[in-house]
């Protein structure tokens, strides 16, 4: 069982600083990099891939709608002609930095509202896919089991990587609960670290405590919820403690 | 005597529309494309790189100061480190769309007030040297003859090119007339067309009628200026009348 | 039967012009002006309003969602409260404005996709009708018939004016034929003008030929159609021609 | 002796959080609130305009170079009407949310490198003091003592504020220490209070230990440095314990 943790990081802009990335990056081993759209400026994101490869932590991309006020986090009607142009653009960006400083790009997350929108839009997701493989097939494209996002990645030919979120409770469909519920967000270390052994499993516990199977290839550790750094910590001495060492997705996805 | 002739081209944003590229782009060998910074946008990169490409017209970086509002055309004072980030985050979004499209990025040319800033300041011109050698040392720095930015281009290891304007007139140190003064400003084709030519012999006159030397790789017919197209034309014209064939600058500099 | 000649204006953007402002300006009796998030910027915005002072047309916001690079014309998910705030600023960027060069600030017609957005969507509705009256209890806002948006500007107190467009086909239902549809768009002055006519007797035809009933208190003449100053003037002439004056929506809209 | 206290406030956006809002505001008398352009959002605008309404604090305009990526720190060089233009739209925009609120705009402080260089830049501190004088003749134009913004300002017809700092060392001459100097920054909260009471009687040491005279109407409290609320309730508590009420400049600047 091999298994990628990965996390959002250099969504600093400017004079304003957000999450906590020095204390998740040497935790996980993917990190998803801003692209300046929703967060992230070419300065950060310099830093950001600099301490990535420091770490030998792979990175990826982390593109968005143009939102920068409302973080990416806004569903945006954009045509599947735009959201390709759109992702090549910030992936062409990050990889400008990445070659500079001597390391590969891995692979593509959307970020926030797009991610999201793209579960269930094929017109979308298509656009995604399409602008990931215009930068270039080797690169990964990360969404949620069974999207369309997911769907369209193979579809154009790209590999892809089944994302598990580790701090997000499950309904019985495997689909998340809503953050609008009570018991959504999971902030207890021990209790995330659970659910990541259960994701190395394929289960876990759904809300309702029904088991049910979610196969991942990375599971996702929030660098912006409070206490990110001890929660990233205790999942990879808990997985480490069973024996599981997280691997970067690009040593296994096919 | 080699010489090329550049335009900036891919300057549309949205909604918006400027300059003459498809009437201009016809008759030059380079073409800066806007990186949107200035202008620009990833659909507007994608269709002006498609048009060159057709038209087999190399292409570069046309990267600016973050300044839409004002088009680029105003000074910022920004420190040598935020040019070289800047400037390699816009080289790395237009080189997606250049591979993308199969075909390779040859020059860097700064838009506007960042350009002209750099004739004298020599830490700008290290940062935008920089940004342009971390996105490849392959690349061409576009610059004013004698300008820091020229040094400092053939500093950090770089080509250069030195560059002049078809439609400007020139002091007798070879610095350009202000636009503010009357006459500073050709629009008549032919006068253009004879100023081209006169590049190409490494002499022109003057604003106050001298004879002057000016050496140039790259001449620069803007796009934006009423009868850009006529103006082209006439230029490219002319040259092969007298038995000169524009060059890419990538061909000959060195 | 009162009827006002309602224009969008002020949509260029520092090097960016767009519309046929000095044209069409000169036949309508309110113009609605940019606030600078899909077009528009503070120099624009100090012209128009000087230009429609200068040509006794009363001048409203024209505010948007924050999409400059998809002009507005994109729906963003945004909150009532978002949508209350951003109208809010919008509205006081422009007022200033008029304040300086001394005229009053008449009504608010929302731009492109958040006025469509706006039809249907009761919450969007009263966040934008809130701004609104915020903003003062004086101004109109313009919405399509039978809309949420106009319930809304009713329900919190404000006047409101029922906007019809010249130059659009209709549905037999009232609603106006998608852009996709051929025939949606009216492109002949005539047409237009015979269609304005049927408006100020509050019946057109529809696309299938079935006359429908629409009371509207404002009809929207585009400014960045094809032929739009002609196209403006021959309105304006027919209507005087059968004795019919536009009149400013603040006049007698109740 | 009448002196107010001001801070700038609401610099946050969309999900970004800068500055110690709640515990400055608390303390001191006058609010310079962020319009947007360097800082602040709409809904920043409104719930900083809220607080300080609950607290009594004065609020006025903080408006900046259209610079959020540099935070309104780095000068560009703009013309004067659009100095005027951009001060003006900003200034609108806040006013709205006052006049929602029911509380009155009494100054506008520029904020950062466009504060800094209207220092000395006439033409620039004209466009600035025009914007003003549009925005309302009764708002007071707070600026460095003696420099080219405090004459602008007069020259408009303006009331005007001198402000002093707090938190840094001056030179002989008035003016303040680069911040790149050791020293330059004072963070004790009994230093800061200790320059404050001086100001109070119009003279504090110079770095060199000589005394100067500084005339000040406002001094400002830094919201952004480490410990600033505490620095500030410090300044309040050692004023009020040698019976110095700060005052809202409003109530006594002429």
């Amino acid at each position: 069982m091999m298994i990628d943790l990965n996390s959002d990081m250099g969504e600093s802009y400017g004079a304003y600083t957000i999450g906590a990335d020095d204390e998740v990056l040497r935790w996980v081993t993917s990190a998803n990099v801003a692209c300046g759209w929703h967060g992230g400026d070419p300065s950060v994101m310099r830093r950001t891939v600099e301490r990535a490869k420091e770490l030998e932590v792979r990175i990826g991309a982390h593109p968005s709608y143009p939102d920068l006020l409302g973080f990416g986090r806004r569903v945006m009607q954009i045509t599947r002609q735009e959201a390709r142009d759109y992702i090549l653009y910030q992936i062409g960006a990050l990889r400008a930095f990445a070659k500079a400083l001597g390391v590969a790009l891995q692979h593509v997350k959307p970020h926030g509202a797009i991610y999201n929108a793209a579960v269930k839009d094929r017109e979308l997701s298509l656009g995604i896919a399409e602008g990931v493989a215009d930068a270039g097939e080797d690169l990964i494209l990360v969404g949620l089991p069974d999207s369309e996002l997911v769907r369209a990645g193979r579809e154009v030919g790209l590999r892809v990587a089944r994302e598990a979120f580790g701090d997000r409770a499950y309904n019985e469909d495997g689909t998340l609960v809503s953050r609008k519920i009570a018991g959504s967000l999971l902030t207890d270390p021990d209790a995330v670290a659970e659910r990541v052994l259960g994701f190395t499993r394929g289960a876990v516990k759904a809300i309702t405590g029904k088991e049910i199977r979610i196969e991942a290839d990375t599971i996702c550790l929030h660098g912006d919820t409070p206490g990110a750094g001890a929660i990233a910590r205790r999942v990879r001495e808990r997985m480490e403690a069973v024996g599981i060492r997280p691997t970067a997705m690009g040593e296994f996805v096919r």
